[in-house]
C-alpha cells in the first residue's frame, strides 16, 4: 500500500464530465490498495473570469481581496469532485487550504508555504477517505487566505507529498511527460523516462510547460519522487527523481531554448573599478532582471560589456543604458531583441569532458554564430540569432544522440 | 454616528457594474458618519449554476460538500465589493463566515447560527473599514463550512446586527418595502411604513417575497430594527419594529393569501377517543405537514374532520387518508386542491372587536363561501375556493380601509 498524491490541473477538471472521469481514475488507483490525496485546480477559464471581474473593480486589484476571489475557484472543483467519488460508492472529503492548515507567509498572490499540518489529512486517510485538497491556496497565521502564484497547485501537491511523506506525487497534465526537446520543433524528440531534480530545474523552459519549477525545487529539497504524466492515457510519464548511477551514463538529458531575452552591448567602456555597479545598479533599480553578463576586455583600459534582459524590458533597458553609457564615457550601445538562448542539460556532463566542444562544433558546422556562452555544472547555454533556434535545437538533439532510445 | 448593517441580495450584485453601484451607495451612507457592515449574497444565477453542477455529480448531493460548493459564491462578491470600495478611496475588508466565526450547528444546507464572535468585526470597524461579510454561510465548531438555507443572507445580516448591537439592519431588495397586500392583485395596495415583528411573521406569505421569515424571528428576539427597502431608489421602505402605541390604532395592517394548500375532508368518522391520532399520526409519519384542522361533530357518535396539507402532498395524502378512513370505519373522503387561505393580520385586532365579523360579512356580500376558519391573536384566516382569491383580497383590502393613507 502506497500513499499517493495526485494533482489535476484546470483542463482536467474543466466541466462535470471531466471531473467524473478524473474521479474514476483516482478510484482505480485507490482500488489497487493505495491511500489517495487529490489536489485540484480551478476549472479552466474560471481564473480568467475572476481576473476580468477584478480588473473592472480596481485598476490594481487589492492583493488580499484577489486571493479571496481566486481561491473560490478550487472550492468549486474539490466539492464537486468529492460528490463524484461518493456517487461512485467510496468516501471522500474536500478540504480548503485553511482547513488543512497550509500556513503561508503574507505575500498575497505569490505566497510561500511555511508549514502544513498533517493531522486532519492523516485522520481522514486512516478513515479510508479520498482526501481532496484545494490547490493553489493557503492561509496566513492570522487567518487571511493566500494564493501561491503561477503553478501553485503543483506546489501544493508536492508540499503535501513532502509533509505526508508520500510514496510519490503524480502531476497529471495534457502531455505525456518531459521531452528531450520541444516536439513541435524536433520530430525525434523522445519522452524522458527518468530525470534528476537538478536537470529538471535547468530544463525550466521545457519543464515550465508541464511542471512548475518551484514545485521541482520543493520536490528536490524533500526528495519527493515526482511523476509527470498524461490525464488522457495510462502510459508512464517522466519520473523526476534523485540522481542514481544509471543516469551518469547519459551525457545530455535534454536540449532546451528560451526566446524571451534580448541582448544589449556597451562598447568601449572605460575599465575602472565600480563600472559594473554604475551600469547594473540603475537597471536593477528599474526592476529589470539581468540574466547573462559577459565582459570582454579590449586592451588595457577598455572593455565591452554584453548582457541579456527580458525581451519585454528591452526598450526600457536600452533607453536606460544609453543614458548610462553617456555618463560613464562609453563609446556606443547596440543590442538586439532577436536572440535565443539554446542550452544542453545533463548531470552526466560532470564526468564527461568534451560536451562544450561538441556543442560549439555542432553549431559552427551549421553556420550558426555564438554571441554569448554561459555554463553551470550541468548546463551549457549559447546565445544565437533567433532565426537559427530550430536548426540549432535539431542539430544538438542529434549530436548528443537524444533521438536514440536510451 | 450609527452602526448600520446593510444586506444586498443576488440581483443587487449580479455583475461588476451593479457591485460598484452598491459600493457607492454604501459609501454615501458611511460618509454621513456611520459605521458600515455589508452582507452580500452570491451573484444571481451562480447558485443555480452550482446546483446544476452538483446534480450532475451525485443524485442527492452530499450536504457537507454542497455547502463547500455554494459558499464559494459569496466569496466572489465580497472580494469584488471590497476592491470596489478601495478603488473609491475608502478602506474595506472582506470576511468569510469562518473568518468572522459565525458558528452554526452541523445541519448542513440549513444550519442555524449558534454564536457570532464580534472581535474581528469590531477591530476592523474601529479601523474605519467597511466590513464586507459573506452572507448565507457559517462554520461548525469543528471547522466545516455550513450554509443557512433559503433566505440565509437575511439571517446573516440580522444576526450580525444583533451581535454587534447595531442601530439598524437594512435589507435591500427589488421592491420598495412590505405592502398592505399583493400589488399585483390590488391596485390600491400601499407600502406599509411601520409594522411589528409579530405582524411581519404572520404576513409570511407576503413577506417571504421581500424578507426571509427566519430573519424576522431573529430580529424580534434581539429587537433589531429592520428596514426593508429598495436597492434602486432612495425612498424609505418598511420598518419592522417593536410594537408601539401608535400602531394600536390600526386594526388591520395587511391582507395576505396562500395558494399552496389543499383541503381534505373525512365524513362521518366514528367519534371515539384516539381517532385523531389514528388519522394524523400516519400522515405525519409520511412527512406531510398538516396546517389547519377543523372538527365538526355531527350528532353524538359521528364527526367530520377537515384539514389542509401542502398542495404538493395532496395526492399522496389522499391515498393515505382513503386507507385510514376505511380502517377507522369513516363514511367517505373528499377533498380539493383548488383552495386559497385568505388572512387579515394586525396587532390592533387585539383591542378591537368585530374584525372577524367584518371579514365574514365582506366575503359573504361578495358571494364567497368560507370552508374553514382559523384565528390567532393577531390574524384571522379563511379558506375559500381558489378562484375567489383576488376578489376576496380586493374586498378585504377596501373593507379594512387599507387603501387609505394612514
Amino acid at each position: 500500500m502506497a500513499l499517493i498524491v495526485q494533482k489535476f490541473g484546470g483542463t482536467s477538471v474543466a466541466n462535470p464530465d471531466k471531473i467524473k472521469a478524473v474521479a474514476e481514475r483516482v478510484l482505480a488507483c485507490k482500488k489497487q490498495g493505495n491511500e489517495m490525496v487529490v489536489v485540484l485546480s480551478a476549472m479552466s477559464g474560471e481564473t480568467n473570469r475572476f481576473v476580468d471581474f477584478a480588473n473592472q473593480m480596481q485598476a490594481i486589484p487589492d492583493p488580499r481581496e484577489m486571493d479571496v476571489l481566486l481561491s473560490s475557484g478550487e472550492q468549486v472543483t474539490i466539492s464537486l469532485f468529492a460528490m463524484a467519488v461518493k456517487a461512485m460508492g467510496e468516501d471522500a472529503i474536500s478540504l480548503l487550504g485553511d482547513q488543512v492548515k497550509i500556513i503561508t507567509d503574507k505575500m498575497h498572490t505569490k505566497a510561500r508555504i511555511k508549514s502544513i499540518n498533517t493531522d486532519l489529512l492523516n485522520k481522514h486517510l486512516k478513515a479510508g477517505k479520498v482526501v481532496v485538497v484545494a490547490g493553489f491556496q493557503g492561509v496566513t497565521e492570522d487567518d487571511n487566505i493566500t494564493t501561491l502564484g503561477r503553478g501553485g497547485s503543483d506546489t501544493t501537491a508536492v508540499a503535501l507529498a513532502a509533509a505526508l511523506q508520500a510514496d510519490r506525487c503524480e502531476i497529471f497534465t495534457d502531455v505525456e511527460g518531459v521531452y528531450t526537446t520541444d516536439p513541435n520543433i524536433c520530430d525525434s524528440a523522445r519522452k524522458i523516462d527518468r530525470i534528476t531534480y537538478e536537470e529538471m530545474l535547468e530544463l525550466a523552459s521545457l519543464g515550465a510547460k508541464v511542471l512548475d519549477i518551484r514545485s521541482v525545487g520543493l520536490a528536490k529539497r524533500y526528495k519527493v519522487p515526482l511523476h509527470v504524466r498524461s490525464t488522457f492515457t495510462e502510459t508512464e510519464g517522466t519520473w523526476v527523481v534523485e540522481e542514481d548511477d544509471k543516469m551518469e551514463s547519459m551525457q545530455v538529458s535534454g536540449v532546451t531554448y528560451n526566446k524571451n531575452e534580448a541582448r544589449i552591448t556597451i562598447t568601449k567602456v572605460p575599465d575602472q573599478p565600480g563600472t559594473a555597479t554604475k551600469i547594473f545598479k540603475p537597471i536593477s533599480d528599474a526592476g529589470i532582471i539581468v540574466d547573462m553578463i559577459i565582459q570582454n576586455t579590449q586592451g588595457e583600459a577598455m572593455t565591452d560589456m554584453t548582457f541579456t534582459v527580458p525581451r519585454t524590458d528591452y526598450k526600457k533597458a536600452m533607453e536606460l543604458v544609453e543614458k548610462i553609457a553617456a555618463d560613464i564615457g562609453a563609446e556606443s550601445v547596440s543590442g538586439s531583441p532577436d536572440i535565443a538562448k539554446v542550452s544542453v542539460v545533463g548531470v552526466g556532463m560532470r564526468n564527461h569532458s568534451g560536451i562544450a566542444t561538441t556543442m560549439f562544433d555542432t553549431l559552427s558546422s551549421e553556420g550558426i554564430n555564438i554571441t554569448m556562452i554561459s555554463t553551470s555544472e550541468i548546463k551549457i547555454s549559447c546565445v544565437v540569432e533567433e532565426k537559427y533556434t530550430e536548426l540549432a535545437i535539431r542539430a544538438l538533439h542529434k549530436a548528443f544522440d537524444l533521438d536514440q532510445v536510451a
